[in-house]
């Protein structure tokens, strides 16, 4: 993308609504434009932010085997009624009266409507297991929306539901989402713990939300330090191997890792002293596993093979895809703007020309544009007639990864500069070698 | 995928709420669900489709230099009191009042958001042209929602919105759209024809809609036959070129076709008698130019080169994402189901075991999957237990293009049988042929 015919409006002041880092960031960097309270305008930049992050989501979960579909935003009130979820949701709810006077919402999260379309369809065990799940707009009417795209009223969010026979079938199913989970942040370059929750208003015996460390985390968080040396890395994973499952989350788990409201004191003391870490944590997903609730509340029944009716067990599981973007900026920045992680980036790196209108350094930028994006890449080409300053400014602001720089003096010795926004090295290479490492770098993400 | 894990609801007996066949064959085929009036799930076959139209009119848009971004989908009722629209707009705007009492709207378009983003962020000609559009769902609140997914409340559409200095400038942005617009329904397997249109509610000089011919239409439609002959093809296309646009506009609109809203019927028979036609047609988008009819109130300006402030001509230019798989439907079926053109198809083809169990026929179909997941294609592969009938039926109904047999017979010679099924022609080859022939098919799309 050439940024002359991008729309990129970084703004120059640090906008005063803006509390916490990736609020401000997101705005200046031109990513975001709140419309009303809670409520963004993805701009061209965030957008692209927005749709990596759904994309590698999408990935992981059809990896693991789940199935992607897509359930509307709004829902009949009747479905919320049969689980008796309908009176107890509170105010966070958005209530709304089509012309007909029928009782709509803009669904907060979907088992109820899911539920429903399992049991119109399925009847018999044969058809288990099974693991649905959309990415869709979401709406909760918080009371006072804040931090940005973090707390925001209409967000986009990855549920996932599983239906299974059985107890132990559900519980790894469980066990496989956790698995994904750890992959997909990972991928995102994001340290997300499992930690034990609460099953709150969704139910649940067995839940685990992922937290990212960061001090403008709404949550206290308690953990051994150990858990932050786990890594996912590269493992092949039979999503179907249960105990391959079971065992990652053990390892994963059977740390110490809890948010305040699930909290231990006595069992936190246990830990040696110096591992003992209180921190704050940013919530990007939560698995839960809630049995029969809502099955036996809808009547969403198979046939075992014993030819009797059973309700099915099921679990919810999500990931909040536009609060990740928040988290991962508040986990990766510095005071001159984002640096996004490479499996993330909106463009795998800047193009700066030093001197626009010079005919070589023209030239030379043309021609790395092409040769990077003959690669696939997508590089952003600063090709604006401003001062450097001024170009150097929105690459860091923006926070791509990688900067090439091309001026005439360079290029009299056959070199330009590439620079790493994450340590600020510079190094000068001649451009055939600069596109070559930059397509390694990104090489398999 | 395997069969036998997805989630393919085909019902055997026809809806009978469903009046029209795609309607029927879309609930048939397992591709959506409705969960109110005008209000559908999107099953994992149906959002798959949905999901490649989509990718699709990403890749033309951005082709044509159009910035994509991302609007929600709950709007403040301010911005459309500003431009006058929230009186006028009447009971199909659903409206919505939040915990604070505050008057929201689902939005049903999107021009007052999008000027209110360019009038923040644009002061300069410097910065034009610029068209920015998103693909988001949209509410109108319909009567009578019928017709399935073509006539639903809840729909998901790609909007775009040009901005540009100068009136000229503005219809270079419209002709680039229609140019954009042909190719894209080309690609899907469309032939949608660009007729005069009525500005209607939105306003415009300039408008054409794009019909595709369908006995189920809801236009009445009068054109000159020799339209029908017109086809993008292959062209190479700068859309920066003025001239190009200009000519392939003047190409494809100069021959009479226009709905019933601007028919002229004295104009209609100068046509030759012999290739007047009237029949009917499915609205799929459609592009306007309207001036400065909201930049003039919602106060969008730039300054001109002459230093001078002067509101900005616009334009809105719309494609109807989620209705267009019906209007493909109604125009590529038949008695047993749905016949997908190869641009939009959910799985590229399907394998169908005759003898699930059969240690040869298992291991063929497995080594089929195998090589065509390997080069980059998305077989569906019916594993059931099943009787070889029930299976094609299936597979007939869910309309993908190419079928694969396996049996224990073809297999002692060596072959399978690869069917059309468009033509319902078969013919017998070696497994790696096969392979080779619908990798061929799918070269390019």
């Amino acid at each position: 993308m050439r940024l002359s015919r991008y729309f990129l409006p970084v703004l120059k002041e640090t906008p005063s609504e803006a509390q916490v880092a990736s609020h401000r960031l997101m705005l200046r960097a031109g990513m975001i434009k709140q419309s009303s309270a809670g409520i963004y305008s993805w701009l061209p930049l965030g957008f692209k932010v927005l749709r990596k992050l759904e994309n590698i989501v999408h990935e992981e979960q059809v990896r693991a085997g789940h199935v992607p579909m897509l359930m509307p935003t709004l829902q009949s009130a009747d479905l919320w009624r049969e689980s008796g979820r309908y009176d107890d949701y509170g105010q966070e709810m958005l209530r709304i009266k089509d012309r007909h006077d029928r009782d709509m919402l803009y669904g907060p999260t979907n088992e109820e409507l899911i539920t429903d379309i399992f049991r119109s369809h399925v009847g018999s065990y044969k058809d288990l297991p099974l693991t649905l799940y959309h990415i869709q707009w979401k709406f909760r009417d918080e009371v006072r929306p804040r931090f940005g795209v973090m707390r925001g009223r209409e967000f986009f969010m990855k549920d996932g539901y599983n239906f299974d026979l059985t107890k132990e079938d559900a519980l790894h199913a469980y066990n496989r989402h956790l698995v994904s989970y750890l992959r997909t942040y990972e991928r995102m370059g994001l340290q997300a713990i499992p930690m034990r929750a609460d099953g709150g208003p969704i139910g649940g015996d067995y839940t685990h939300e992922f937290l990212v460390l960061a001090d403008t985390g709404e949550s206290e968080v308690f953990y051994d330090s150990a858990v932050t040396d786990l890594t996912f890395g590269d493992r092949d994973i039979d999503y179907d191997n249960v105990a391959q499952c079971q065992s990652i989350l053990e390892e994963f788990t059977s740390k110490y890792a809890r948010t305040d409201e699930t909290h231990d004191e006595a069992k936190f003391n246990e830990i040696p002293e110096e591992r003992r870490c209180v921190a704050r944590g940013i919530e990007v997903g939560q698995i839960f596993y809630f049995g029969t609730k809502y099955s036996e509340a809808m009547n969403a029944v198979v046939q075992g093979p014993d030819g009797k009716q059973t309700p099915v067990h099921m679990g919810s599981h999500g990931i909040g895809v536009s609060r990740l973007i928040g988290a991962i900026i508040e986990a990766s920045h510095d005071d001159k703007g984002i640096i996004w992680p490479e499996g993330v980036t909106p463009f795998h790196c800047g193009i700066v020309n030093l001197k626009q209108g010079d005919e070589e350094a023209d030239a030379a930028c043309d021609a790395l544009y092409k040769s990077l994006t003959a690669l696939g890449l997508e590089p952003l080409y600063d090709d604006r007639n401003e001062r450097a300053g001024g170009k150097f400014a929105t690459m860091d602001l923006i926070g791509l990864p990688w900067r090439i720089t091309v001026g005439p003096r360079g290029l009299k010795n056959g070199v330009i500069e590439l620079t790493s926004r994450r340590t600020g090295e510079s190094e000068e290479l001649p451009p055939e070698e600069a596109v070559k490492r930059i397509a390694e770098i990104y090489a398999g993400l």
